[in-house]
Formats: structure tokens, C-alpha cells, sequence
């Protein structure tokens, strides 16, 4: 079980209110506190039913030994950072679900005491969706999807392991990544697929194309349905990997044109066919139908 | 209802025997025959209980007034038209559901008699699924999808009506576009999106960050879980609008790129901001939710 009293959740959003909701259902039964900007949301967090409190106040929120995990968008964690500093609330486990840990470890390492750095840890739950806030939550939202721990030189290894328990014991798969081998990693699988998506829909609107499309372009463009602002954050957090992996996705669709342009038919079949193999294989593998 | 005593599926995969299945669900009391090149497949579309009668040999299958539907690969196309040619039969009314239209139209006109081809208009029902074979038919596959219908000048109006009533019978929305011109659109939001699911694929492949990926990944690549030899024959068939698409791609790519390597932030968060939008405007008015 997870070996907190207390729970601060910062963000009381999708994954936030996921969080309190997932913890909840597994049975935890210490204390969940939520702690957001806005009294609004906090109110429709509080129609959950999950968190014991909800604050605007970091300060009424943190206590000595507890797990605080940052679930607010990614250009307000040097803020926090800042606040649990001047708080120096001493033996907080803190770590955060941001979708990029470059950054966030550096702001990390900028903000906070030595004492507190050796308590945190990064991680990025691989689940979300394209609704947001607390309706939007659901206790199963992590189950059986990737979680990224990316452990930092001053990472205490006890405080990575609580951590990597608490993604476990909501049902995630964890791996433990470097924070820059995260994020090459992530560029790839989400933020390259985000901003294609992104693309597909400005060429669909070329001369009303999008009036015939179907499922495949529905699923294939399912994620630009997602924040604006957030991606924006998150393009801008790992900017240089994902400028790296839009030049990769630009050199392997010269590839593309070249196997049409020079008719290389077989060697087009073979690269559709080992796509799908691979697909197929890593949707069987990974749980992901 | 659908005008025809007689439908001759040609071909009884996935859209074979969805078109069939969902004739009989809307009550179409005719005869359905089937026409493949292989028993085997004849044999598993005999179970589906929608076909009269199944046989290889378009002679038996093709009478006086029977509507011929070529549900087949498409470089099987110019076979059935020179076999259709040597048949001679009259008064056919005679459509297909290729993914490429200007292709097949060539191909009609270079093989059919003028008497005949004033009986032929293409069709592109936009449904289908990775899944092939006529065990994955179902009857209501083409209901709530597009379908495009592309008149060409020796088409006889009443043909175009007739095919036209039949996808709408099975609750297709019927659009109407020059051959050329929606092979430059499908180009768009079919083709593109399947090399650009294949490429994602690939690069994923790139130092295991597959094994991270999540459901977004999933979604933004399931078609790339569909036939290789079936994409690679319509890549081949598009090949100058494919071509012309991946272009697009790649600049609006580098238009990406230099979003992020300048810093236009407020750029960035418009440019996802509209792709968004205009995505969930699409979803709720096409239905593709």
C-alpha cells in the first residue's frame, strides 16, 4: 500500500483528481489534500468525493512527511518549487506528472534546498486524454498504461522507490529513465504524434477535404483535440527533442516519396508491412487495444 | 429501395460482404452472388448466409440489368474490366470501392466498350477497418461514413443516380467529386495519414521508445495496422497526389519547426488551437465521434 499519512495533490485536474480518485479506489485511506489556484475548480474537485481537503494555501496543505506530487501545468511548477522551499517543510517525497523531465529536473535542481532535492523524483504517467479537469477524471485512468520515474544523481533511492510504488500500486508499468532519455523518448511516441496530428488536420482543411474523411482520420488526429496552451508548454519544455523528431519524421517521409517517386514497390510493401508487424506486436505486448 | 434484381459482389472481403450484409439488413430481397478467385474465401463468405449463390467465374454471376460491384484489390481491376468487356452482356449498371478513382476510371475506359461504359461510375465508400476478410463484414459498416461518387463524362446520369441511391440506402452521405479531385483530397485525409502512421511506427521503433508509448500513440497509428499489399496498391495507384500530400507534410513540418526554433509561442499556440477547433467541429458535424 502507499506508505504516506498524506497526499498533497497540487492541480486538481484530469490527472490530479485522477490520482485522488485512483488512490481512493484502491483503498487509501489517509489524508488527500487539494491544492489549486482557483476556488472554482476546487469546488468541482471537491463534488468527487476523493480529497479530505481543498485549499488555495501550499502552506495549509503540506505537512512533514508527505507525498507531494505536482499536477498543475508545467509553466507553474518553478513556482511551486519556490513556495515548498520558502516553506522548508522538512522529509517531503515530491515528485510531479509533467510530460517533459529536463526541465522540470532543472528547475527542480535551481529552486530547491539540497535537503529537499534529495526527496524528489520526476515522473510522467503515459495517461491523460483530451478532456480536462476534474469531470473529466476517473479512478482507472493510470491502469495498465507506462509510467516514466527518471531518477536524478541527488534522487534519494528509498524516495524512488516509494514512488515507483505509488505508479505500480495504480496499476501502472514503471520504467526508469534519465530525465534527457525520457524526453527523447517521449518526443517520439507523444509529441511528435501530437504535432503531426496537429498537421493533418491544417491539410485536411485545404479545399474542404476534411468534408470526406472517415474513422482513420478520426483516430489518426484523436490527440490535436488536446489543450492548446498545454502542448504549447510542452513543446516549449522539450523543444530540442521534438525539433529533433519533427526532422526525423521530415527525413523518413523523403524516404516515403523517394520509395513512390523511383517506384520501389517492394521495398514499399516491405516498410508497410513491417510497420504493421511492429504495431501489431506492440499492441498485443503492451495491453493496448 | 435498392433498384436492382441482381447485385454481383466481386470480391467478398471486409467490403464484399459488409455490402452484402447490409443489403439483406435494409430488407433488399434480391439476389446477392458473390464472385472470387478463391473457394476458400467463397467458402467463408457462404457462411455469412447473405449470398444466393458464390462462384468463381464472373460468367455464371453477371445477367441482363444486374449491378456489378468490384469490391476487390484494385490491380485486379483491369481483369474484371477486360472480363466484363468479353462477357458482353448489356444493361449493366457498374461501380467499384476503390480508394483511388482516377486510376480505375482509365482503366474502365480503356477497357470497356462505350455501351458499357456509360454503366460504370466510381464509388469510394469511406469505411473499413484494419481487420480483412469476410469474417470481419459487418452490415452496418458504411452507415454515418462518406461516400464519394465520381461521374465521369461518358457516365449515364441515371447510372450515377442509381449507385448513388444504393450507398445512401445503406446510410452512406453521398458527395460527388470529379475522379482527379478526390484523389487529391483522399489523398489528404486517407493516404497521408496512413504513411504518416507507418513513419510514426518506424520511428518509435528508433531505441525501444515504443516500449513507452501509450494510447495517444495507439490511436494515431491504428491504421497502420491495415494490409500492406493493399496500401502499397493504392499508394501506387495515387502516387502523384500521395507524393504531392508528403510535400505538404514536410513543409508544414518545417513551418512547425521553425515555430519552435524561433520561439513564436503565441504562433504555436494559435496554429494548435485551430487544429483543434476545427477538428471538433468536424467530429460533431460528421458524427465521427
Amino acid at each position: 500500500m502507499v506508505a504516506f499519512e498524506r497526499v498533497c495533490v497540487v492541480g486538481t485536474g484530469l490527472l490530479g483528481a485522477s490520482l485522488a480518485l485512483g488512490l481512493r479506489a484502491r483503498g487509501y485511506a489517509g489524508k488527500i489534500v487539494g491544492v489549486g489556484r482557483r476556488q472554482a475548480t476546487l469546488d468541482r474537485a471537491a463534488a468527487l468525493g476523493c480529497f479530505t481537503t481543498l485549499t488555495t494555501d501550499m502552506a495549509h496543505a503540506v505537512t512533514t512527511g508527505s507525498l507531494v506530487v505536482l499536477c498543475s501545468p508545467l509553466s507553474s511548477f518553478p513556482e511551486h518549487f519556490r513556495q515548498l522551499a520558502a516553506l522548508g517543510v522538512e522529509g517531503l517525497t515530491l515528485t510531479d506528472v509533467g510530460s517533459v523531465k529536463q526541465s522540470v529536473c532543472l528547475e527542480a535542481q535551481r529552486h530547491l534546498p539540497a535537503s529537499m532535492l534529495a526527496g524528489f523524483v520526476g515522473s510522467h504517467p503515459m495517461a491523460g486524454g483530451e478532456k480536462t479537469g476534474p469531470e473529466a477524471a476517473k479512478a482507472d485512468l493510470f491502469h495498465g498504461r507506462p509510467c516514466i520515474v527518471t531518477p536524478m544523481r541527488e534522487s534519494d533511492a528509498g524516495v524512488v522507490d516509494r514512488v515507483q510504488a505509488l505508479w505500480q500500486e495504480l496499476g501502472m508499468r514503471v520504467v526508469r529513465l534519465s530525465p534527457d532519455e525520457h524526453d527523447r523518448r517521449v518526443a517520439l511516441v507523444s509529441q511528435l504524434p501530437h504535432a503531426v496530428a496537429a498537421a493533418l488536420v491544417h491539410l485536411a482543411l485545404k479545399d474542404d477535404a476534411i468534408d470526406i474523411a472517415s474513422t482513420g482520420f478520426r483516430d489518426t488526429t484523436r490527440v490535436a483535440s488536446g489543450d492548446g496552451e498545454l502542448w504549447r508548454d510542452i513543446f516549449h519544455d522539450n523543444r530540442e527533442q521534438v525539433i529533433r523528431s519533427a526532422d526525423e519524421m521530415i527525413e523518413i517521409l523523403r524516404v516515403f516519396r523517394e520509395m513512390l517517386e523511383k517506384a520501389k514497390w517492394d521495398e514499399m510493401t516491405r516498410w508497410l508491412d513491417e510497420a504493421r508487424n511492429e504495431r501489431d506486436r506492440w499492441v498485443g505486448g503492451s495491453g493496448n487495444t
